[in-house]
């Protein structure tokens, strides 16, 4: 291997301000939400960090990973947290579990609550065992303290959060419809440092991209370039985590959307000729990428494979392009479905009118799920459908992750849009980086 | 990089005949347990396979790992499958899940029921949703049919194995006792194929241990030596999970037994006088290793590593040397502890008599977790506490993960036992391998 380092990143410092603004966001959204319903700001945020979990029965723990919600307002690694927010004083309260003595001797150092204080930078910490001691003292209002809870339906998944729970809770009245879409709707628009993770995030994954259409070749299994990418992305951009199971798409398997699971484990043998499709994407401090490559494994576009490949990339381009606050992000699948509809005609691939195509819906075949997705500490962001917006019922428009109108902050910027993936695109570049050419061009 | 691989392993074919002896070994051993109680054989084995789960309330897919008992018996890497054995014909059934037909667009072909049958070698496959229908159909009894599930204590864990359901079950007598200690036993005496997969996950991690010795330095983060361990692996071995999570500890981390967690996750920059204590296994084909590798970060010991060093190497080599079937497991610790009290008394660490300090346990402080564990599908293998073995209550011995005594086939060989990994031991050994020195020795 050559002295010099395959990459030009290093992982940044995570200012835990970002989490400080996370929690003053939607303190400023909630009491507004409460201010215009006259409703008293006496009254607790109060959320439950994710657990670990052992594997079946065994003992084998799966490595931990906060969950997203709880990541967002408070950045904490650890497993067994619970996290407050007074809305009244905006003071923020972590509760850390209490450790037993011999946990030093097996997981190491039991770390005082001062460390969590200091590393998360929240007005207080205390054990989880106080939970409802230390929520009645603070309490200023009367009556029985009221507590918001996070309860709501994830639109991607169906599933539903889990709100908090803890020895006591009886004691307390709670509110499981308030804070869900507020706080969703905080993490949908990014911040400044936010966005700073995720470019991060994209940097590295992109730099990783490009390593691995360098390095494929036939006779190559499809995970040894997953393993590559992992590797970069850890070794040099310390992401221990993926956003999403790699996908190494190759041949036939370049069109199975979410290839890469354990019953299609990147197994198959890259072949000459093959196009490969490699949607991967690494996960900074909870922040996440998705950036999908695709390039012919020999290095060289056949003909068929460049009007293919550039239907897609027109597409792609002609949304990045029209993309800005305002526009319908249906609008935005649609020109797609256009775009590569009028791409496969030009190639006589289709036949006939493309605006008869687009009321029939012939797009779905070819893209049957909806263009893009809302990107952050999830890789499907929450906050697609918030109340108001409807799921489209048409074939393709109903995979949308989202239906809503763009808005600052969603990735997009105040004019237009900033595309944070950097990886070659054209078919051109792709062949000359595949033969050995620089990344970035100089 | 070189034009030569930095591995001389590839991974081997995984035989089903494998997993087919294990199902034959616990029908022979489940059919003699019954004739012994002169319990007619018309009855099922059922055992239910994992479930791929979500992350929280998200759609995030964690990848996944088949349940232990359920990889054992058959080998599948899906998600979603039940699996019964006719103890009177021994007849093998895999149950699959149906698929909806969407799941050819986004997870892959939707497999006949031939392809899983042909892949592992059952009898018979079925839906899951005809799972009640064909154990009937299959039933040569009178009555009711008669299950028999898995249910037991993981003495690892304390955690109980989930006994199969599914929609009909009210329609079978259920056996939750008879099952789990005799598939508990099968999986503790280890099958010549078992431990081919073994020797091969222990290979590859050995390579792999080497590899991390050599690049380590002074101003790396732990991480970046775990990246590169899971990177050899999974490119040149296949390895796509690890048998646990890396323990990458260097400095003061050393002496934390399951450091490298989300907690304490392999984060320290590695300094120059060092010691890096480095403890990772690959999985292959659900088998797996458990290494660990001591050595200074900068390449030479000092007398005082050495001295500490050669006091673990000695007490491992002894009881490498002394195990064999019929040995006392509970003698092995001793002999381990005892050989460490007499080097540290040696080295002036410690004054008095051993054998004294053998009485009060003063070994405990040194090495306060058990020595050693079954190892197969998973790291710590069950079965080390059957019925009639005791668990230690002294100091130390209490966390033997097993107080057995050792048979062939525990990975002790008929007259002795049989060192699986294949690293520098040696200081002189790893020092030379440190500095650039070939491995193994030629």
């Amino acid at each position: 291997m050559a002295s010099t380092s395959p990459s030009s990143l290093s992982p940044p410092e995570v200012p835990m301000e970002l989490h400080i603004s996370n929690r003053q966001k939607l303190l400023n959204c909630l009491r507004q939400h409460l201010s215009e319903s006259s409703r008293p700001l006496h009254c607790f945020v109060l959320l439950q960090g994710g657990e670990e979990q052992t594997r079946y029965c065994t003992d084998h723990i799966e490595l931990f990973r906060q969950e997203s919600y709880f990541a967002y307002l408070f950045g904490v690694r650890e497993p067994g947290f619970y996290g407050a927010i007074d809305i009244a004083t905006g003071k923020s309260i972590l509760f850390a579990p209490r450790l037993p003595a011999d946990y030093a001797i097996w997981l190491g150092e039991i770390k005082p609550l001062s460390y969590f204080q200091e590393r998360y930078k929240v007005s207080m910490v205390y054990y989880t065992d106080e939970i409802a001691q230390v929520l009645v003292d603070h309490y200023k209002g009367s009556g029985k303290p009221l507590l918001f809870l996070l309860h709501g339906l994830n639109t991607d998944s169906n599933n539903f959060s889990k709100p908090a729970n803890f020895e006591g809770i009886e004691n307390f009245e709670t509110d499981l419809t308030t804070l869900h879409p507020v706080l969703t709707e905080c993490r949908v628009l990014k911040s400044d440092s936010e966005l700073a993770l995720i470019q991060f995030a994209n940097d590295i994954s992109s730099e990783a991209h490009v390593e691995v259409m360098r390095k494929a070749k036939a006779g190559m299994k499809e995970y040894q370039l997953e393993s590559m990418f992992l590797h970069h992305t850890y070794m040099y951009g310390g992401c221990r985590h993926c956003s999403y199971t790699c996908i190494c798409a190759t041949g036939e398997n370049s069109a199975v959307l979410h290839y890469g699971h354990a019953a299609a484990p990147n197994d198959r043998i890259l072949e000459d000729g093959d196009m490969a499709l490699f949607d991967m994407g690494a996960e900074y401090s909870f922040y996440g990428s998705d950036i999908t490559c695709s390039f012919p494994v020999n290095g060289k576009f056949t003909s068929d494979q460049s009007l293919i490949y550039n239907a897609v990339l027109d597409a792609h381009n002609a949304v990045i392009t029209t993309m800005k606050p305002g526009v319908s992000w249906v609008d935005m699948h649609k020109l797609a479905e256009k775009i590569i509809l009028e791409s496969l005609k030009k190639g006589n691939l289709l036949v006939g009118n493309v605006d008869d195509m687009m009321v029939e819906r012939v797009g779905a075949i070819f893209m049957p799920h909806g263009l893009g997705h809302l990107l952050g500490i999830d890789t499907h962001d929450p906050g697609g459908y918030p109340k108001g917006v409807e799921r489209p019922k048409e074939p393709g428009l109903k995979s949308l992750r989202t239906a809503r109108q763009l808005q600052e902050g969603m990735l997009v910027t105040a004019n237009g849009s900033k595309n944070m993936t950097k990886v070659p695109r054209k078919t051109w570049e792709i062949e000359a980086v595949m033969a050995g050419g620089p990344w970035p061009f100089s």
